[in-house]
This record gives structure tokens, C-alpha cells and sequence, in this order.
């Protein structure tokens, strides 16, 4: 479910006291078991993850980039494939400069999981809600075409879980059984987000119980060691 | 919504017919509107896709990884990540030797946009319903740990949408608009079908009507000319 009339955030602004407003004047009210989804743009913004880039200025746009990246894996023209210092491979350090004002570009958040936290610990002490929260980012992907919404913080949530029984139904063991729930979680929210500039955050009810637990989203990251495309 | 109680499904079985009166028996029924989204498994039974394999011979299964790819992108002992002729970039061609019997392996329907449309057309002429339907299955990605559910075949469902207006909320020209709406409605769905295997089948409801429209999987392939990890 979207969360529309969000008011537009400013740094220093407490998102889940945002959100709670936004979705009880919505008609659809956070309830304890949800999993609130809330975007990047929104939480870099609170944060104050926001650094002058005068629009048009090329040099001054890859020098942001580089600096934000600790790896640049590909380059084409102006796009650059980098690794952020969190460990996620995206276009360009993750800066976005759409929704923002002309010459700002939002940064990402220095800490995702602590993001989601902060969001959650507030809507538990404040609000009383128990829920999982899942901050998210659209990224491009290897090999096919179009981006997907994934999550680069979670907290309460898993970010990997073990979606199957240790056989099939034939008795033989599988082969395969992580699934990255947060990720398809954070798909599944951009579906209902995606048509408006002004929902920025969106509720999944109904997830496995067991799939809330302390998390990180470093369950979502692959080592190096076990990375064949890195 | 998962459709459980679909039965075994064996070669030859029409699947449009086994879902809807699984569905009906569920309490869910199909609805106009709906996107079906049907897991390759059953897909690749249905059309007998299935192929003698020794259990444990490792030759034969390199064999038959080897003769079902187009190319091998990266070898880690009995792991390999292929290229298929559908243009899928997937582990060991996608070959599933998981809920099959013992000694037979499922190989990737032959064109999954075939497959669904199948479906489709006999969801719309024998049960008068005017469906959406997304065939999936379950890949790695690079650089993220973790499977999701991507489609392989669509019909009736764009694979690739411009789900953002052409400007953001400060008149600003968006430079991301293309979102891979197929790949986020078949995660969505695997998180109600992964726990139980006798769940192939879910329903999505309440999808944009715009996003309603003949589409192939090959919107979802990065063409060589644009991937720069391949």
C-alpha cells in the first residue's frame, strides 16, 4: 500500500513521524507486523545527505562520484559503474540529483541499516508499532534490462532467508534456498511508489513472521571471495 | 495470492485449466485484471521439457549445462554461469533438477513468452478471462547475495515500463525512467509461493491497467551493446 501526502522532507525532519501522520490521514494506518518501506531519496534528505553540484558541471559531477565510490568497475561516457563504501555496485555512487533542488545532489545514507533503525526505533518508542523497516534504492542490474528497487537498509527484516525446506517434495535436498527477501520486498513496495513523485514510502502487510528478526543488509552484499563478476 | 493445491503437473497438462479450478477450490479465484505468474517448473513439465540425467554424474551434467548454454561466462567448480539462447545469464542454463524425479533434469521452456502466452490465450478462450501472465524462475545476480524470481516469459504485461513522469517534483528531466516492472511482480510473487513446493502459481492483483499491453522477455535483456558485464 502507498503512503501518499508525505509532505516534502527537510534535514532534521523525523520520518516516522511523517509517515504515521501521512498514513493515518491516508486511510491506510501503519499496523504492528508491517514492513514499512521508505526510499532513499527521503532518508538522505532528513539526514542531510545533501552536497552543493552546480548543475551541468561535468568534472565537478565525476569528482563526486569518485569520491563517493571506492571502486570504479566500468566507465561509459558520463555513467560511471562504481562500489560504494557500503558494498553495493550501482550507477554513480548511488548520487541522485532527481528531486532534489537544481545544484544539490543527495548523497546516499553513511549507514543504511542505522537509517532503518533510527526509523523503526522510533516508530517502536514513539508510536508503539512494532515493525521492520527496509530502506530502499533503484538500481540497474548485470545482464538485463531495467532497474528494480532494493533494499540498502534493513533493520527487523531479513535481508536473506531460507524460503524452502531442506528437501523437495521428491525427498531430494535442494540445491538452492537463499532468497533475498528484502530485495523482492523493496521490488514489491516500487510497484505501488513508482507512478507519483510523492510517495516515498509504502507498507507490505502480510510477510512470514518468521522472516523478522535482527538483520543486516550485509546479508545482501557478496563477498569478494565468493563475487565472479568483481 | 499463492493458488495452492495445484497437483502434480505431468507432461501434456494444460495448465490454464489446472490453475483456475485451483484457484476456485482455493477461494481465490482468477479475475480479470489479474497477472498469473506460473513458475518455470511446472511450465517446463508441462511442455515435457524433462530429459534423462544420471544422479551424480557430474559429465553428464556438465554436458548437458554445456549443450543448453551459448556461452560460459564463469566457472567455479561444478558451478557455472551461462549465457542461454534466450539470452537469460543464469547458473548452470537454468537446468533444474530439483522437484523432478530422480535421474531427470527440467530444461528453460523453449520460449517463455510462447509459454505464457499460451496460458494466456487459454485462460481468455476457455474460462473468458482477459489475464496478464508472467512465467519465472529463480536467479542469482551479480554482486548481491541471494535469488530472486525474474520473469523469463510475459504476456499481456510490459517487461520494462516508464514508470516515472518525464520530470521529478522541481520540473527537472528524471535521467532514470525504465523500471523492470516484470522482474518486480515475479519477486513479489515468489514471496508467497517459496515456502510451500506445492506452490507454482500466484496471483497479482491490482496491477496499473497501463502496464496491461503485448510485450516479450526481450525488453528484460540487456543487449551486447549496452552491457558492459558480458
Amino acid at each position: 500500500m502507498p503512503i501518499t501526502g508525505m509532505p516534502e522532507v527537510q534535514p532534521g525532519d523525523v520520518i516516522a513521524d511523517l509517515l504515521v501522520a501521512a498514513a493515518i490521514a491516508g486511510g491506510t494506518p501503519v499496523e504492528a507486523g508491517d514492513c514499512v518501506v521508505v526510499t532513499q531519496k527521503i532518508v538522505s534528505k532528513a539526514e542531510n545527505r545533501l552536497v552543493p553540484l552546480p548543475v551541468d558541471d561535468l568534472d565537478a559531477r565525476r569528482a563526486l562520484i569518485e569520491s563517493e565510490a571506492v571502486r570504479v568497475l566500468r566507465r561509459r561516457g558520463e555513467l560511471l559503474i562504481t562500489e560504494t563504501r557500503h558494498g553495493f555496485v550501482c550507477a554513480n555512487a548511488g548520487i541522485d540529483v532527481s528531486n532534489v533542488d537544481a545544484g544539490v545532489a543527495a548523497l546516499l545514507p553513511v549507514d543504511g541499516d542505522r537509517s532503518a533503525k533510527r526509523i523503526r526505533d522510533a516508530l517502536r518508542a514513539v508510536h508503539g508499532l512494532e515493525v521492520a523497516v527496509i530502506v530502499t534504492d533503484t538500481f540497474g542490474r548485470a545482464w538485463r534490462r531495467g532497474l528494480t528497487d532494493v533494499a540498502i537498509g534493513v533493520s527487523g527484516l531479513a535481508g536473506v532467508a531460507d524460503l524452502r525446506g531442506g528437501t523437495d517434495a521428491n525427498g531430494r535436498v535442494l540445491q538452492v534456498t537463499e532468497v533475498a527477501i528484502a530485495d523482492e520486498v523493496a521490488g514489491a513496495a516500487e510497484l505501488v511508489m513508482g507512478k507519483a513523485e510523492s510517495v516515498p514510502v509504502a507498507l507490505v502487510r502480510g510477510l512470514d513472521p518468521g522472516w523478522f528478526r535482527e538483520a543486516s543488509v550485509d546479508e545482501l552484499i557478496r563477498p569478494y571471495a565468493e563475487d565472479l563478476f568483481r
